[in-house]
């Protein structure tokens, strides 16, 4: 079952070699189907050097596996609670991408310095307030979904207009319609927190670009009034 | 019509790619005929895997589609300004470039620290100021255009011997006679870029290069004096 | 003799240059027999690019070569301290990768800042004392290898949970049950290192992370209880 | 003349590329012959990609083109000087490669911090005065050399045992006996100078490595008593 979206998913997970965002085993790509019963998800700790379509695994909305025989990626159950939380979301992303990590484990919001990030993320990229240890031992994965969209609730954003998340002291998640978007919003939020980083080395104090520029940006590419790329 | 020129700028945006200069669509290169009276630019959000010269689309100078299928760049009234601010400008190229957008989104000129500034641009590379919340809802790609012809005049600063300026929280643009000098100066903009940065790194109040040290590389390079590369 | 195990350390040896961990003839891998009787070592300041499974080195635990033309790593005797030590060590790895080296030269650990590190290393990464000028004059080798061990006893930190170590004005080794995870653990310790270097730019008093979430994280993946990967 | 000493100069070019030292066509090498009477020089402004051997340029010492029909490299007086100042030098090699340009920008050597500096380097790599204004417009190039021998000189510095400079405000010049030891010199200064960098990220005040630290690494390398690589 489901033959197509596996090879989505498990040509996603590649990309996110191809594009430098994981080292060894690390990071994984998961995608929901349209009806959001069963979700496709990369097989644990498998080298992406021999990775196959047939691999992935199929799980339902509670993480029993209805399909393959590699157990799913430890943070299956992440995954299933962004689908829950955000229904917008077709895939997820996670990866321990360099400048994401690095504002994940410094506790910082990834701010909007300029037109590179308000081109796909409308505001800052939050990050996660620290999870508890009673949280981290019950249910951590669980958690950490729960967690991601307790920020987004509490702080009022758009999920569907900022699609990533710093969680603290660990790393990004991203997500999109599908997996192809999913990845470019992973490879985005890397190389903006990577400009962030150099831009705040040039000054510490820089202000975030002005709202207007911000709303010209995000909604010259995005929504009803968008007028990049190709119709 | 304009085949060649097709050609040329459809090679300019593949060595965006090759340059790293580049990351997923972002960036775009145009040309404009000798006659000045027709510009060829890359097509708005097409991969550059796929990119192919009969892609490219030819305007005039109000920037009505004259020939090609697809919407051109986003950016095109940028580059249109620039072709009627600055006469020696063949070529025209943006990108988002990591360091340069670090300047940019610091709100920072670049300084000249050392020859390989000088080598190419003659003085500091300027950031422009913001541009006000009425220019970018009136016309933002046009009034980013004045504002960097703006910012050449205001500094007296000749754009043919700085091709190339930071956009203020955006991005760099860079120019020069044709598509290959142009794209070359927006790889040695962001190389030089990167520079300061670890220059800064290390003092963060070093001092610009000696107006004499700039003055020699310069004139090595360009003008009737020049003694560098071949006759 | 040996021959599967040349074959082993031979690979490893290339893996670091595809993992970007060496320049030129920089870094060595060996193993030791699982009677411990032997090590294979790689020779000393041979090109990469030429390297063969025959020209490794097999010498005793107290480096007479048994077997080889060449002469072995001119560190063979830091290795044998360190198989001496660890007994868990069947194969060990000495790199100059760029961002362990930084926190070595500047003789400091690398603390745990988030999960990427607690994947792997549960707890800091120790940095040792510098060896005495009596200590390099007499046997810098071999007392390279003994201030290691001591780093560990004195600390009580297990080499089992912390398979690396930055050594003071030098730079990394790393180790593991086998050349393929002594490899890994040089690779993750870099790419931690260099999360860390950037977590520090953006905030120099960052908390480690909590014990709790190390607990997690490391667990989740060594022991009894382990349940990332396949079974 | 001279056909395998051209090979070897255009090799060592080609590899300054393969090093990731050069962007475009900065950088160059050149080679002296045997009885110091002619030396070979890399052609000024060539592309790399279409570079072969019979387009290198044969001067005599004082800069006069006895074979070739290309002009040599701008740089060509200082490789001269650099020549006459050490009679040790067979080969000379210039980039702008990043890291040691930086520290040439901001005015300051690169200090031993650590074995890797110290296997190569016995000493701080110096960074030269600023050339006068005079010096600038009177004679360049060779001013640049005799800069260089004046560092070496009036802080006693052997030039074969820190086969390196920063030119202050320019970037690095490096030399060895051969092409391809004065190449491995320049990439050992980049890679030198970028851990230098980081060093101090992490510690702005840090101490240099021990001497006795220096001496063990520099002379398990070098002089009589060398007991690293192969005989």
């Amino acid at each position: 079952m489901l033959e197509e979206l596996k090879q989505e998913v498990c040509a996603a997970n590649l990309r996110l070699v191809e594009y430098g965002l994981v080292v060894l085993t690390w990071g994984n790509v998961s995608a929901i189907t349209p009806d959001r019963r069963y979700v496709v998800i990369k097989p644990s700790g498998v080298d992406y050097g021999s990775m196959r379509p047939e691999q992935m695994v199929v799980t339902d909305l509670d993480g029993r596996v209805v399909e393959g025989e590699l157990r799913p990626s430890s943070d299956l159950m992440t995954h299933l609670e962004l689908y829950r939380a955000f229904p917008a979301a077709g895939a997820v992303v996670h990866t321990h991408s360099r400048y994401a990590v690095a504002l994940a484990q410094a506790e910082q919001d990834l701010p909007c310095y300029g037109t590179t990030h308000a081109d796909t993320f409308y505001g800052p990229v939050p990050c996660t307030r620290h999870l508890t240890a009673q949280e981290v031992e019950e249910a951590y994965e669980r958690n950490t979904g729960l967690v991601i969209g307790e920020t987004f609730r509490r702080r009022g954003i758009d999920p569907a207009a900022v699609p990533a998340v710093l969680v603290c002291k660990h790393g990004p998640f991203a997500w999109g319609p599908d997996c192809k978007k999913a990845v470019e919003n992973a490879l985005i939020l890397d190389e903006t927190a990577r400009m962030a980083l150099l831009t705040r080395q040039l000054d510490p104090q820089v202000p975030p670009a002005p709202q207007y520029l911000l709303d010209k940006h995000y909604f010259r590419k995005h929504g009803a009034n968008a007028y990049y790329g190709q119709r």
